[in-house]
């Protein structure tokens, strides 16, 4: 459903990956990531509990920008820079940690929160084996 | 690979759209244009010839801005509003009309342009589709 | 406090626009909008009451969405395409419709929708300002 | 011209920082680097010589997106959680010490790199500073 790998492989320059195979999976992750915790954040407020959601309505929004701007900065190489890349995805491991912890906790109630959890849970673990294959 | 259909069934509120289906294909294709329009502007600027295509680089950049905004605006039924979501919908569609346009120019030269050419058009077509289910 | 004049004097080709008074201040509005409309909506859901403020975070969120789209498309000269430009201020302006319409509800009770209100509304009457001056 | 103090000040919970006028401050920052980055990258492929400033596209490009996603976890104490906040300060710390590498070895040339460069430099600053008051 998506051309990640496709738009990867037409690029004209360098790559300065090691891991193709785990940079793709990387870019579905944030992706998904990124439509995933916009629509929990607004299933917690349509609830009419609201109210005791509140961290994790701010903690999916500030993990679907992360994992926004995480996808952007992995589908450039040609501004490549290692420390960057680093920095990117540490924050992004960071958001979706935080994300799955709120979420966990509502996670019996909401399905929603469940289906997040997880997905966070994967796209940080994703993101931390990408994080230890860059020099 | 995504879970748009997933994250929409799980929706605790009532959904404001007619058809389902049309609605998790939008989304599908507003999360893979913010990706490869991405993708396809870093690929322009990677690429010795960068001069001449200037113009399918702020194409490709305005496409994926709209495509990720379209895509949260539909992932949001809290806020339903049918003037907005068609507004969304149409600045995404000439978003997507200007990017193919630029793009096709380059296809036979740039793979990454044909490919970008080809999701804008796929794009845009369902998302003028959703504009007509929409009262 | 911000540089968008010096940056549009800074420019090497030709703007596309007439009025470029006009256009600052709309990308001025629409950055503003993108921080004020984000701080609203984590207003809301940190509120006991949070429960019948749903709406309102989701018309602010969608609201910031659209004013980040609107303040890059309107920074890129380069790509100018005019039915583009005037779809993507079309969006934002029902995006500070719908926000505006949400907040002026609670601005009696909420000094941050209040604040978003007035925001909402001087950036819709801006962006409106600059339609009509887009042939 | 922005509303980052008032909007600071109505927050309705409790605030979790030490120093709000150095948050105000990089909350500034960052919104201001959103769109100077946004302009000079439209101002290099709009440059005949744009073949040479690929990497300097990439680069504001990147500090663009980690602008806006600073901009927004900052504008969000609802869901503060320090190890996040020190992990997106740091990343736009690295983005916006990249795009300050490459728009400075442009900045004689072009007008758009000279401001940018700055701009870059001064976020890059007073997000360090505020790094050093999260406990």
């Amino acid at each position: 459903m998506t051309d990640v790998a496709t738009m990867l492989n037409a690029y004209p320059g360098k790559l300065p990956w090691i891991d193709e195979n785990v940079l793709i999976v990387c870019i579905q992750r944030s992706l998904n990531s990124a439509q995933v915790c916009t629509a929990c954040a607004d299933s917690c407020i349509a609830d009419p509990s609201a109210a005791h959601l509140g961290r994790c309505v701010g903690a999916a929004l500030n993990c679907g920008d992360h994992a926004m701007t995480t996808m952007r900065v992995l589908s450039r190489p040609t501004a490549y820079d290692a420390a960057l890349t680093r920095a990117t995805l540490q924050a992004f491991v960071e958001a979706s940690r935080v994300c799955y912890d709120e979420c966990r906790k509502h996670a019996l109630e909401h399905e929603h929160c469940r289906v997040c959890a997880d997905v966070c849970r994967d796209a940080g673990q994703d993101c931390r084996h990408l994080l230890t294959l860059i020099a």
